[in-house]
C-alpha cells in the first residue's frame, strides 16, 4: 500500500511521525509527507498504475494512507486532458492542452485534497475537522466528511459562491458565513481550534491535502508518457496545487520515472489580488499581505498564502514565472474557451487563457511548446457571471 | 475501429445504410444501430477495454464512428460506481451502489449521447443540428457542437434550469426559450427542421444518441466483472438511458461476454408526470400523453416519450417494474443522500432513493440484492432547490 515514511517541515527540516495528527511545525512552517522512494523504485513498476481502476488512488504507493479501508472516495482524479486545437489556433499555439479538473466530485480539484485529507483524518481517528475556505474546499471537504462520518466546521466569506455554501450545508457541515475575507474566516477558525480542540485543516496547516493535489502532476506526467510538457499554468490562490505538482515532479525525478525535462510552472493571479506576482517581480522569497484584495475570482482572492515561499520556490526553480491578468479579461476568456472548445470552466481557470495570451506576446512561451492549462473547476458553479438574454417563443411561434 | 453494420427500425425492422443522415423510419419508428457482433466476438477480447485510456470511447468497436478523427470528446464516460454503505444501512440494503453520472462533462449523462451524436453528425458532414430539450441535453450538445464547429439550435421550456440555458448560450448555441413544455419546444423545432433543412436531433429522432447512453450499461457490466447487478433503477423522462442499457445488455449477451443473469430494469417517474408508470400498470404497450405534467424534476417532465414502447419492453422483458414517487419525497431524498454519502445529486437521481425505499417495502427488492441507482447528473445545477439559512459572523466573533 503506502510507502509513507515520515513528515518533514518544509522550512526547518524537522522530522515528525506520521502516526499522529499534525498541523504546522513548531517553527511555523508547513509539513510535507516523505516516502521511502528507494523502496518504491525497487519494488514498483510505474506501468502498474494503468492497470488499476481509474482515480487518483491508483497511485496509492505515493499517497499517505496505510490501510485501504480508510480510503474515503467519491471517484476523484483521472480527469481528462483535452487537446484544445481550436482555442490554440485562435491564440496562436500549436500544442495547447487543458486538464479539466471540473470533472471531479463537487466539480473542483479541491476533491483531490479532500479525499486524501479526510481519509488520513479517518485513519488517525480525528472526529472533528475545522477549516476556513473561499467556498469550494468547504463544499468538497463537507462531501468527504459526510461519507467518512467526521464532523466538519467551515467558515467562508459571506460572498462565497452560494452554490458552495449550499454544498457544505446539504452535506451536513456546520457552515458559517463571515463578513470579511478568507483570512478573517481563518482567524475565527483558528480561535475555535484553540478553544474546542478541533483539528485544523486550513490550507497547508495539515500535511495531507497537498498529497491529493500532487496527483495532478503524476497524471500529467503519465499522460505525456512520463515526460512533462514545457509549461504548466496554474491559477494561484493558496497555491497548494502548484506546490503539489512541484512535489510530484521531485518525487518522480528521484524515482527515475521521468526524464530530465523540467516543466516551467507559471503562477497566475489577478490584478485584484496579486501577492505572489508582486513578490516574484520584486525578487522576494515571501509575499506581503495584499490589502484591499478584490476579484471576481474567489479562488485567487487569498491576500497572503501560508505556502507563498514554496510557490515562489517552485516557480523560480522550474524557470517558470508569475503573471497577473486584468479583471476585465477574465470573462472574455471564459467566453472564448466555451465558444471554441465547448468547455464551461471556472473563472480561476479562465485567468489562464488570458495569461497564456500575455506570455505568448511577451515571448516567454513559444508557439510550438506543449502548454497545459490547469482548469481547477467547472464553470457550472459560476453561471451567475454569465448574462444571457434569450428570446422567448410562444406555442405556435416559428424560428 | 467500429463494427457498425446497418441501421434498423425498432418498430418495423426496415434496414437503412449508416452512411447517410437518418432520422425516423418511414413508419415513424425510431432507428437503432446494429453491429457485426459475430466479427467482434471473433476478433475482440473484452479484456482489451481496461488497457485503453479511460472514457466511453474505450468501447469504440461497439460505437458507430468509423474514423477516429471524427470523435468529438470532452472526456466523458467511465463515471464512478460508488458503494453507498451508509445510505444502504439507513434504508436497509446491504449492497447498494450509485453510478454517478454527474462526473461527466456538462455535469450530466447527456454528455454520453452528445459525444456520440455530435461525432456521428460530424462524420456524416452535417452542418446544423436542431433539438428541443428539457435543458441538460441542450447544454451538453452545445458544448460538443462548439468543439465540432457545428451550428446548434436549441429550444427549451422557459422554466428550464437557468444554468442549462446559460450553458447552451455561452457555448454558442442559438438558444430559444419556449413558453410551454418540452413537447411544445419539439413542435417548434420540428417546424424549423422542415422549413430550414436542419438536422433533427430530438430524443430518438436520430439513431446515435442512444449508442452513447448504451455505454452506461457496458460500464456497469464491466464493473461487476461482466455480470449485471440484480436491479438497476433509472429516472425516466425520454427513456433513452434505460433503452440504451437494455440494448447494451442484449449486445453483450449476443457477444457471450456476460452470464445469464438479467438485471431488472426499473423506470422511475414522479407522480407529477408518470405516463410510463400508468402504461405499465395498465398493461399497455405505449403510453398516453400526460396532461398537466408538473414536477420539480425537469428531466422527468416528458408527457409522452417517442421511445415509450421500448422503455416498457425493456422494463417487462427484464422482469423490472415502473414506479412513481411523491413530489414531496424528492427533496428529502436529495438531503438524505448528501448527508450520508456526500453526494450532491440531481433531483432526477433523488427520485431513485425514494423509489428504492418504496420497492424494498413492497417486497420487489430484497435487502441482500445488488442494486444500482443511476444518478443522471450533478446536483450542482439544482442548488436553487436547497434552502440554507446560514449564520453570519463578523470579524472578531467566535464559534
Amino acid at each position: 500500500m503506502s510507502y509513507l515514511s515520515f513528515i518533514e517541515c518544509a522550512k526547518c527540516g524537522e522530522k515528525y511521525s506520521s502516526k499522529i495528527p499534525l498541523n504546522l511545525c513548531h517553527c511555523g512552517g508547513p509539513l510535507l509527507a516523505r516516502y521511502d522512494l528507494k523502496a518504491i523504485k525497487e519494488k514498483v513498476d510505474k506501468s502498474i498504475f494503468k492497470t488499476r481502476n481509474k482515480g487518483l488512488w491508483r497511485f496509492k504507493e505515493l499517497l499517505p494512507i496505510e490501510e485501504e479501508k480508510n480510503i474515503v472516495s467519491l471517484g476523484e482524479g483521472d480527469t481528462p486532458i483535452i487537446q484544445a486545437k481550436k482555442l490554440g489556433k485562435v491564440i496562436g499555439l500549436e500544442n495547447l492542452y487543458i486538464k479539466d479538473e471540473g470533472l471531479n466530485p463537487t466539480g473542483t480539484f479541491k476533491a483531490r485534497g479532500a479525499t486524501v485529507g479526510v481519509s488520513k483524518a479517518k485513519e488517525l481517528g480525528i472526529k472533528t475537522i475545522a477549516m476556513p475556505t473561499a467556498g469550494n474546499a468547504g463544499g468538497s471537504w463537507a462531501a468527504y466528511a459526510a461519507k467518512a462520518d467526521i464532523e466538519l466546521i467551515v467558515a467562508m466569506p459571506q460572498d462565497a459562491p452560494e452554490i458552495a455554501q449550499k454544498e457544505a450545508f446539504i452535506c451536513g457541515a456546520k457552515t458559517y458565513l463571515v463578513n470579511g475575507l478568507i483570512s478573517d474566516a481563518g482567524k475565527i477558525i483558528a480561535d475555535g481550534v484553540k478553544r474546542h480542540g478541533w483539528f485544523d485543516a486550513a490550507t497547508l496547516k495539515e500535511p495531507y491535502r497537498i498529497e491529493g493535489k500532487k496527483t495532478m502532476g503524476i497524471e500529467i506526467a503519465e499522460y505525456f508518457n512520463w515526460e512533462f510538457p514545457d509549461v504548466i499554468l496554474y491559477p494561484t490562490g493558496g497555491g497548494v496545487g502548484i506546490i503539489g505538482i512541484w512535489k510530484a515532479f521531485q518525487e518522480l525525478k528521484e524515482l527515475g520515472w521521468i526524464g530530465d525535462k523540467i516543466p516551467k510552472l507559471v503562477a497566475v493571479q489577478s490584478e485584484g489580488c496579486n501577492p505572489i506576482v508582486k513578490a516574484y517581480e520584486e525578487g522576494k522569497e515571501v509575499s506581503e499581505f495584499c490589502t484591499n484584495a478584490s476579484s471576481i475570482v474567489g479562488g485567487i482572492r487569498v491576500p497572503k498564502a501560508i505556502g507563498d515561499f514554496l510557490v515562489l520556490k517552485a516557480v523560480r526553480e522550474s524557470n517558470g514565472t508569475a503573471v497577473e491578468v486584468k479583471e476585465t479579461d477574465i470573462l472574455e476568456s471564459l467566453n472564448l474557451i466555451a465558444r471554441t472548445e465547448g468547455l464551461l470552466i471556472c473563472p480561476e481557470g479562465a485567468t489562464l487563457v488570458a495569461a497564456v495570451i500575455k506570455l505568448l506576446k511577451s515571448g516567454f512561451i513559444n508557439k510550438g511548446e506543449k502548454i497545459v492549462l490547469l482548469n481547477t473547476g467547472t464553470g457550472i458553479k459560476y453561471t451567475s457571471l454569465i448574462e444571457a438574454a434569450l428570446p422567448v417563443l410562444n406555442i405556435g411561434d416559428k424560428i
